[in-house]
């Protein structure tokens, strides 16, 4: 039986979600693979939906993996919290169709980068978001935004070494919660370092260090020196993915 | 000179705020005394507006001290942030009158708890608020909190072996704020571990395991063992200390 799990995970203490094998390096996916398996008594392999890097926290990741029938998704949740949570936590596990694969069902992820504007650091928001000591130009921001939006080549936004860089971005928006500036970016899916290569040359649009027509023509570039170095990683967090049918029965409000 | 500073900080990697002399425990105050004497090259005292316990943090605490004439407060802010954040944040230093002292000038002191209402742990809230499994009766506990305000003798929500345990509470409110539920306690002053006894008996009325009227019994029993244990200390936040006049030109709002 296939089994999808719906993951939160603090990404501070993990280098990535991608397992790596042979090393005692600490990984999101290495940890659950471990843990499953030791519950279920046989190697389990697992497919995230989203390979999020180093520091990269999720609140909408999404794992599925061939479980023996005898398992049951909700008792895997709670055996799995117990030893992970906080730092990874099981929000629902959910019998999925033998064709449901966590990562190639994927229709659509969306990511969220957090920054906040203030004079000093904050210590409580420090964890999960970026401080910026100037106010940003949102407006200038979100026009920038719109050049990146459709089906383009975006080498200038991936790792260089990659396949083929060519993606369709569907929305890059803008929300103001509570004392931070939240950037929504939703695709079919993402290159290597794509959000944060984005929201590093967005933020320098904010603080006028760039203009906002510079971004098509980064775009056009295709060159990743054109783009602004990657925004941290703690910034940024998956907050949720799309499929055609939603295997989970509760909805993913974003905290 | 005297300079006043409002400091913010994340309380988890330290043990309270109360200097603790010829140990190697780390300490808000003992930190800032440390870089404070470095800084100006003399012992520098310093006094604070409330002892935070172990692993409580704070947003608005004060904290005064006697300076040569030729410290900018600025620079001292600059300095210190430098050296401490984001754990410990200077948000504003300024020159206060000599009369003023960061603890006996105080006139009331706000404090926050929070608490958050979810099936599963959120690695996002972990770190400042304290996970609920069940849904509290708000209702209830705002019944109960209102036989704790006044001036009463507060030995039940105390630590033993204080001298004095009468304490005037001023206010204890509630409100919803993101995901959380914050429990606001107003008081001139408080004894030790006050808030966190009177939040773990709220809690037990809030999951029905206390009636709200036993508060009151609990109050005129001034014993210890009368009232719940206290509340997990990573939950509170000291987030304002009130003075005669403002030394700080910055308004308090909480994160």
């Amino acid at each position: 039986m296939k089994i999808a799990l719906l993951v939160a995970y603090d990404g501070t203490g993990f280098r990535g979600f991608a397992r790596q094998r042979n090393t005692k390096v600490r990984t999101v996916q290495g940890v659950l693979e471990e843990r499953l398996s030791h519950l279920l008594r046989r190697d389990v392999v697992t497919t995230g939906a989203g390979r999020t890097d180093a520091g990269v926290h999720a609140w909408g990741q999404v794992v599925s993996f061939e479980a023996p029938v005898a398992a049951e998704p909700e008792w895997v949740k709670t055996r799995l919290n117990r030893w992970l949570a906080p730092d990874v936590v099981v929000r629902a596990a959910v019998f999925a169709g033998e064709s449901f694969d966590a990562r190639f069902s994927a229709r659509r992820r969306m990511y969220e980068y957090a920054v906040y504007e203030a004079d000093v650091v904050n210590p409580f928001l420090e964890r999960f978001a970026v401080h910026v000591s100037e106010k940003l130009d949102v407006r200038a921001m979100r026009w920038a935004a719109r050049a990146l939006i459709g089906e383009h080549d975006f080498a200038s936004f991936c790792r260089s070494g990659e396949g083929s860089t060519t993606r369709r971005l569907r929305s890059v928006s803008f929300v103001r919660r509570d004392e931070r500036l939240v950037i929504r970016v939703v695709a079919d899916s993402f290159c290597q370092q794509m959000v944060r290569s984005i929201v590093g040359t967005l933020l320098e649009v904010g603080r006028g260090m760039r203009a906002a027509t510079d971004i098509g023509r980064v775009l056009e570039a295709r060159e990743r020196a054109e783009a602004a170095p990657v925004a941290p990683a703690k910034g940024l967090r998956l907050v949720g993915v799309e499929y055609g049918t939603n295997p989970f029965r509760i909805a993913s409000p974003t905290p």
